[in-house]
């Protein structure tokens, strides 16, 4: 399909998704979101093993068009000065990052306006990482969120569902971002699966590679379908390998930048 | 005293200071930091509420040096591409931010070295706002250390010890950084206060202010005594008058650039 076609479908797409979302929110299904506060019990039986959940942010870390994602430029300097600091650039869509409603909706939620209480959530891990080692654009189905459900029980409401690809482990290799051939491949959603998060009142969803859509997504559909309605993605997650399925309480430290589409951000998780 | 006096000066203050600090862990002293993960019994008794001590960054947040702080530049275009972003370049001082070990130490730990486990931890907040508000350049001194662990018991092992001046509120005002004659003047911890705190194994102090040291620091005392030791530090907290003086603990969401002396830091309570 042609950029411009794309653009078209995608615009189409939008708008038939932001009327959804409007019927969903009248019928009160979008209602679930509210009770963030009473789902967070992972955090209550804490007992206080963290794991980092961020790769760290180098010129070299992978990014999505190819450039590098951040320069450094010293500010100050330790000899001259006494201490040291720099001045830094970064793309706001490079490292482990957030992404915000406005990253893909013309005027949605910015990442400082976030609510902070869905930065502090129960994770939920679905780990497809078999049938992502024989198919590189695997998605998270409807079925592997059924599976998780029926071996963990509910997904709570404000919870994050994170998937394991294992494709943090290609890091500094071509196969975290291309296949053979040089096309984009790596796992993602499916938009059945998060429409099917959206009615569970599910506040993010993460992934271990570059995009919320799988890498030969032709029309970003998750990203057009997910993020307009309000809620927020975290890309390019490392270790979730660490955690089990459940239990985990996650801290997203989303920046706060007035007005940003999203950004690099330190995620932890606690057991 | 002139530049180059306080450069002496301070290079002198951070031999004898290593040395003092290399002692320190010959001695054993400093091995209660080793207990952070037995020092977390706030986030065990959490109910789940959650409080930003973040300020939202923008370009005319006040900085040290009077500059913004940070600079958005479109990068994408919604109209044209059917998504946005930005590309970002900030002062890694600005904002809500850490101080890593490196910022005033030659070869320290950078801010993405920082230990994980030192970035979930039990807050404690010191309130000096009443002596503040009598004097601008006031200080945590060790009797306010004294005074809170009379009041709230020990400081565990691996806390953040965060001063709250009341400060916070000024942001948008001259009065944020400077008197009425314009010297720089806002509160800050003494270095007497700072070094009971490495006797305790605390993780980190935080400031509701531009700087750890007071505005009138002719030396930096604070700063030079406290990174250098494998220490960080949090400036600009904001919300820290909603918070109890113990019982929440406190997630920091440091930026996580290779090589970086600090950054703009997402810092959120729960209690």
């Amino acid at each position: 399909m042609c950029h411009a076609c794309v653009m078209d479908s995608v615009k189409e797409r939008m708008l038939s998704r932001r009327a959804l979302f409007r019927g969903v929110a009248a019928t009160g299904l979008a209602t679930a979101a509210t009770g963030l506060i009473a789902a967070r019990p992972a955090l209550a039986q804490s007992g206080g093993r963290v794991i980092d959940l961020t790769h760290t942010l180098t010129p070299d870390f992978p990014t999505f068009d190819g450039r590098p994602g951040i320069e450094m430029v010293e500010s100050v300097n330790f000899e001259e000065s006494g201490y040291q600091l720099y001045r830094v650039t970064f793309e706001e869509h490079s490292g482990t990052h957030i992404d915000a409603p406005l990253h893909f909706s013309e005027d949605g939620t910015s990442v400082d306006e976030l609510d902070p209480a869905t930065l502090v959530c129960p994770l939920c891990i679905v780990d497809i990482s078999a049938k992502a080692a024989e198919d590189p654009n695997a998605m998270v189905e409807p079925a592997d969120i059924e599976a998780w459900i029926s071996a963990n029980g509910d997904i709570p409401a404000g919870a994050c569902v994170a998937m394991l690809s294992g494709w943090a482990d290609k890091v500094g290799t071509e196969a975290f971002r291309t296949d053979a051939d040089g096309n984009f491949a790596f796992p993602g959603f499916s938009v059945q699966a998060t429409d099917m998060l959206d009615g569970m009142g599910v506040a993010a969803i993460g992934v271990d590679t570059l995009s919320l859509d799988p890498g030969n997504s032709a029309d970003f559909a998750v990203h057009y379908g997910w993020l307009p309605a309000g809620r927020y993605g975290i890309e390019n997650l490392a270790n979730l390998a660490q955690l089990p399925a459940t239990g985990a309480t996650l801290f997203v430290g989303a920046p706060k930048h007035g007005g940003g589409t999203g950004g690099p951000a330190r995620v932890l998780a606690v057991l």
